[in-house]
């Protein structure tokens, strides 16, 4: 009886997962990957995997690339370079054998780049948020975060793990922001974090509007500027270096992985921040540090992008024309002060459908985006033209979403 | 008045911050990183830039590519081809653009390795063990976590970051372990966590019975492999294989970055469980994919290591003669039944000391290892001999410990 019981009361794993599963496919939003493998040289053209009949050409309008660094000459040489000099991998954590000169240099590069004393590299973007906001507010006993109600999943990550009260503002509303302030004790430490560009709704942070309460209430601030690094500002410094508030920022987050086109994140701050993450952070201390042939790259692409306008020029140039082309056609383009273009669905199952028929019908990769990237009911593509993007591909990728949406019977908007 | 009174109160950020450096200065255990270069094809030289005399030769004694595989010429050959074919980064998250045909590859070779039926790339061990226990813990409520307690900082970060209730058992002790899944309610999920080879202490747990008290408590088994994987097992596969447990295991954790040479984690288990995963862990979702020209690299590695056992045999007769050298010249040397050589030291201040004579009167690098890394008073140094530290080498080196032994007064063994 009592054995008859015991079992009775088993966990059952496999359903407990089941059910998990079963929830996305019931919402419409079980993620399935596109295999694709992108052509150096010739991108935006890829392989596509998926089916049956080998690699099928296609075209990639959902990458993070933005400027196509991944694929420039300087970065695949310098890759080239480091691979034959020193190997694949650093073979260690930072402090115990895996500190090569190229990631001192790199940091060097960044932490010029923003016109702080210092900067840190980590493993990802993710990684440096979730790492260095845990770390900033457990350092700080009391620490109240005012966290931007749209902040990307990596920065809710770290304010949840560092355990400090968080306060959410209205999305990019300062009234909100000084509410909050004002309502807290003086005597506590204060965190203010938030992103310069946000990269579904594509607007711009409010910066020296934000700076001003930071310093009206004595708040530190933290800035995402990861989809606007390389992006903005005469040498890629990002919406602070344009904006020319970088020396009014306390902590500026980057990541290597979209404009500089290879892999990892880091920080740039005043020497004493960067030397307390560096002390503190388990997801910083405890991990492998970055290949240096990954460093290597990243290196050339910020050298380059400091120097060179032309890939920010170009890129803007071909957001503003898809913009444009999208408007006329009386697409549902969502307004955006920024270098990406997203197109509202409003569902996961139509999102999901065009994407396909997309793929599918005409060789264009673009990812509809769901919860919980975006909220439910906003589910919408996310196009991001680059410098290579020819205005021809543009009129054709205009053409064959008209197509979709009157075969789909979506809704269009007065054409401008 | 009110004015001068809120100006007193306001926090003093700088203040605050060189208190917790200070703290790490008063404790002898700031860390300074050492500025090297591997040669590569001549590992394990070196070049470091600590100094004002330009690069200097030196000898890694403690990198964790303890087959040298971040040199072997296929992976360096691999890694230049898919830089070629297609690029420094993957552009994207793996749901949007960043899925390569290169990722799908390795995670299939990945759950071979294991018997599993899948597997799923992390940006590294330490984000694939924070986001896989997390993210499991959550989606089985009220689940109760069995950690041992010299588990890695990744771990004990997935734990707490879970939420769930956690019970530290003695390390390797299974009789405590009963003990604490004997008196907890038989209705609520439970997960065992533990790692095969524990990197500090040398030493290796007992899986199958931990495996016995998993299936007598209906418990999930999670164990991180990260010091094993490439480096024990007909092919490779871990403790999990050289013991024929794999199939007990739930969860098999690995890293991409020591033993297979490159950067990056990993889980395997079965298809479920990984599309759990993929589906809700936020540290998988929302952070751009390892890049393709690391994933390329890793998958020449694991091909090598699943066919060849010549570079472990030889990193495990390396291994033991170091051991014998110190043991015979009267060192402490810890005991050890795996492939790390610890040499106990036990205070922070001589641990450094011994390291920096090491390095600027020998030219050998070996990292001094501190807490939070290792409990305070164990501090040592932690030897990584691979296939390429030659016997003459490690003659020279057992002399020169020798040497600053009696030059600094430290504790002798009796020699064996």
């Amino acid at each position: 009886m009592r054995l008859h019981e015991q079992k009775e009361r088993r966990v059952n794993y496999e359903q407990v997962f089941d059910t998990a599963i079963e929830r996305l496919h019931s919402e419409g939003r079980y993620r399935v990957f596109i295999d694709i493998l992108r052509n150096k040289g010739s991108y935006p053209n890829a392989r596509c995997f998926a089916g049956h009949n080998g690699p099928k050409p296609i075209t990639v309008w959902c990458s993070n690339d933005y400027l196509a660094m991944g694929q420039h000459p300087k970065v695949i040489a310098a890759m080239e370079e480091a691979l034959h000099d020193v190997g694949a991998g650093s073979g260690g954590t930072r402090n115990i054998g895996g500190n090569t000169h190229y990631h001192i240099d790199l940091e060097g590069e960044l932490a010029d780049l923003h016109g702080k004393e210092g900067a840190l590299l980590f493993t990802s973007g993710y990684v440096s948020n979730d790492a260095t906001l845990s770390t900033l507010a457990k350092i700080l006993p009391g620490c109240v975060i005012f966290s931007d109600e749209f902040n990307h999943a990596s920065m809710i990550a770290g304010i949840r793990n560092s355990g400090a009260e968080k306060k959410i503002f209205r999305h990019n509303d300062v009234a909100h922001l000084e509410e909050l302030l004002a309502e807290t004790d003086p005597a506590l430490p204060k965190l203010i974090a938030f992103e310069s560009v946000y990269s579904m709704d594509a607007d711009i942070a409010p910066i020296h509007a934000i700076c001003d309460l930071a310093e009206k209430y004595n708040a530190l601030t933290y800035i995402d500027e990861v989809h606007a690094v390389g992006m903005y500002g005469a040498r890629g410094g990002g919406i602070s270096e344009r904006d020319e508030a970088a020396h009014r920022i306390d902590i500026i987050e980057g990541t290597l992985g979209k404009a500089f086109g290879v892999m990892g994140g880091y920080v740039a701050a005043d020497k004493r921040i960067i030397d307390v993450i560096r002390s503190y952070a388990p997801g910083f201390i405890f991990t492998t540090s970055l290949s240096p042939v990954l460093v290597a790259g990243v290196l050339a692409a910020v050298r380059h992008l400091k120097a060179s306008n032309a890939e920010r020029e170009a890129q803007q140039e071909a957001a503003s024309t898809l913009k444009e082309l999208f408007a006329e056609a009386g697409l549902p383009v969502m307004a955006s002060t920024t270098h990406i273009v997203p197109l509202m669905v409003g569902d996961p199952v139509r999102a999901k459908k065009v994407s396909d028929i997309l793929l599918a019908e005409y060789g264009v990769y673009v990812q509809p985006i769901n919860f919980p990237t975006v909220p439910r009911g906003t589910e919408r593509l996310r196009f991001t033209p680059g410098p290579q993007h020819t205005r021809a591909m543009m009129v054709d990728l205009t053409k064959a979403l008209v197509e979709i949406w009157h075969r789909l019977d979506l809704e269009m908007k007065q054409a401008a």
